[in-house]
C-alpha cells in the first residue's frame, strides 16, 4: 500500500476529508478519539507537574519564530500571518482585485504573529534574559504547528500536532533527557504494537548552507527519531528527540546563573503522525483494534473513538 | 473587577500564561481541562451522527475564505499566511534584512492557505456545486479560528476555539435550528451557573458600508448573541446563533435540488470565552467548583482540570 492508497482508504472510512488544499485535512471525530488517546497516554507516562505544562495556540509572535532561528533555517516551512491593516480610503483597491479575480493579497500587510514552528519555540521566550537552574526543570507543551510543504501524503500534514516534553538546565541534564526520553518514548510506543526503529536524522536546513548544517547534526547525532511505516512501508518519523546544546540558550539568552550558557533538549510525539501509524497498523476499523492497544489509549473515556 | 484586574487574577492563578503579544495566550492543563468539558457537554448534548461531526485544522484553503464573503466584509479581521518561496539566490536578500532588523516579510509571498475564519467556513466547500436535501441535515464541527483584533482584554483572543452545530437545508429547517438551539444553549450554559441574556446582534462588518450591512442584520433579526459576564461585569458574547438565509448558498452555489437556493444557520459555542465566563463565575480555584458544574463538565474523567 502506497500513500496514496492509505490516503484513499482515510478518505473512505471517512477518518479524515480532504480539506482542499494538498495537506490540509478535516479530522473526523473518531479520528479526534486517537489523537486524544495518545495525548492521554504519553501525558500519564510524563508525570509533568501541573505549573510545568501548556497548551500553546497555533498562533505565535512572530518575534521568537525569528529568536528561535526558525527564519534563518527554515524560511521555506514559515506561516507569517497577513491582514488588511488600510481604513476606508484603501478598500476599494482591495475589493477591485477581489472581485477581478487579481492578486488582493498585496493590500495586505504582515502581522506581528505566525504560526507556531514547533511547540517547544513557545516555552524559551520566557526566560529569555533569565538564568533558570542548573538542576533543569521538564516542561510538557503541546502545540499546532505549521510547515509549508504542502504533499499528498497523509503522513504530510501543512498543520498538526505536537506534544513535546522538554528539558532546560545543564548540559548532562539535557542530554540525559533525551536518552531517556528515547528509551521511554520506544517502549510507549512499541506497547501499541507499533514496529519502532530508533534513526540518527535532521532538520530539512534550507538551501546550500543548510546542507552543511544538516550534515553537522547529522555527524554530532543531535537528532534521532522514532520511526514506524505511516502511509507507506517505508518508515517515516513518528517521534524525534533534540539535543539542541546551547542553541537555544544563545538565541534567547537564557543562561544557568554562573554565566555558563543554558542547554535543552526535547521530545516530541507527532500525535497526527502517531494516530496514521495506528490506523496503519490496527486498521481503519477502529472496532476491531486490539483491546490492549484501545485499552492503553482509554479510548472508550473522555476521547471520541467510540461514541 | 474590570478586564485587567480579570487578566490578572488568570496570570496569578497560572490558568493562562502571556503569550507575548496582545490576545495571545498559552493555555494550562487546567484551562484545557475547562476547554474539553464544555466541549464534551455541549457534544453529548447534540447527539450528531457520527459521519457530520468534524475537527477542522487551523489552517484553511484561502479560497473558501474568499467564497465565504469574509475577505470582503472583514478584511482586517483575516489571517492570510506567507512563506518564503524563493531558492537560494533570492535568500541572501530576506538574511541581510533578518540580521540588520529591516523588514524581512517583504521577501515572502502570500500562500493559498490562511487561518480559519469561522468554524462553518470550512463545511460549504464540500457542497459547493451541489444540491443537499430539502428535509435539512444537521453538522457538529470545530474550529480553531483566528480575529486580527489584538487586545489585553482576555475575552478578546485572537486565536480561539468554536463549536458549532450547522444546519443546511430549507430555509424553514434553518430558521427552526437556530431558535431551538437558542433554547438549547442557554439552558446548557444556565445548568453551569452562568448568568445567560439573549440579544439580537451584528458582526463586525468593515468601514463605512459595512455599517449599512450591520444595520441590516440588526433590522432583521438574523444574529443573537447569549451573553454573560466575562472579564468585566459588561456581559460579552459566549455564544451565537446565526440564521444566514442563503448567503452560504448563493456564495457557494448549493442549491436544494429544485432550483430553490439552500438556506443554512448556526449555533456556535466560544468555547474559550465559555471557559473564562466559568472561571469569572465559579472562581480561580476549580478545586472548589460547585460539584454539579464539575460533575456536568465531567472534569475528573478525560480532561485536565483535576490531574
Amino acid at each position: 500500500m502506497d500513500s496514496q492508497d492509505f490516503r484513499t482508504s482515510l478518505f473512505a472510512a471517512g477518518l479524515l476529508v480532504d480539506g482542499g488544499v494538498d495537506g490540509l485535512y478535516h479530522r473526523s471525530f473518531a479520528f479526534e478519539g486517537i489523537v486524544r488517546g495518545v495525548e492521554r497516554y504519553v501525558t500519564r507516562a510524563g508525570r509533568v507537574a501541573d505549573d510545568h505544562r501548556f497548551f500553546f495556540s497555533p498562533v505565535m509572535a512572530r518575534s521568537a519564530l525569528v529568536s528561535a532561528g526558525y527564519v534563518r533555517s527554515f524560511p521555506d516551512l514559515i506561516g507569517v500571518l497577513s491582514s488588511f491593516t488600510g481604513g476606508d480610503r484603501e478598500l476599494p483597491a482591495l475589493l477591485e482585485d477581489l472581485e477581478s479575480g487579481g492578486d488582493w493579497t498585496t493590500h495586505l500587510s504582515a502581522l506581528d504573529v505566525a504560526l507556531c514552528s514547533a511547540a517547544c519555540h513557545n516555552l524559551y521566550p520566557r526566560f529569555s534574559h533569565h538564568a533558570v537552574s542548573r538542576d533543569g526543570q521538564v516542561f510538557e507543551v503541546q502545540g499546532v504547528c505549521f510547515r509549508h510543504e504542502p504533499s499528498p501524503d497523509p503522513a504530510r500534514m501543512q498543520s498538526f500536532r505536537m506534544h513535546e516534553f522538554v528539558y532546560l538546565g545543564s548540559p548532562e541534564g539535557a542530554f540525559a533527557h533525551r536518552e531517556e526520553w528515547i528509551t521511554r518514548g520506544g517502549e510507549l510506543l512499541r506497547a501499541l504494537g507499533l514496529d519502532i526503529a530508533v534513526v540518527v536524522a535532521n532538520d530539512p536546513f534550507f538551501g546550500r548552507v543548510g546542507r552543511m548544517l544538516a550534515n553537522g547534526q547529522l555527524e554530532k547525532e543531535l537528532k534521532f527519531e522514532l520511526v514506524a511505516p505511516i502511509s507507506s512501508d517505508t518508515p517515516g518519523a513518528i517521534a524525534s528527540a533534540n539535543y539542541h546544546e546551547d542553541h537555544m540558550g544563545l538565541e534567547f539568552d537564557i543562561s544557568l546563573g554562573d554565566g555558563e550558557v543554558m542547554h535543552s533538549a526535547c521530545f516530541g510525539f507527532g500525535l497526527d503522525r502517531i494516530a496514521l501509524a495506528l490506523i496503519r497498523r490496527h486498521g481503519t476499523d477502529l472496532g476491531s483494534w486490539p483491546s490492549d492497544v484501545t485499552d492503553r489509549l482509554g479510548m472508550d473515556a473522555g476521547g471520541f473513538g467510540r461514541s
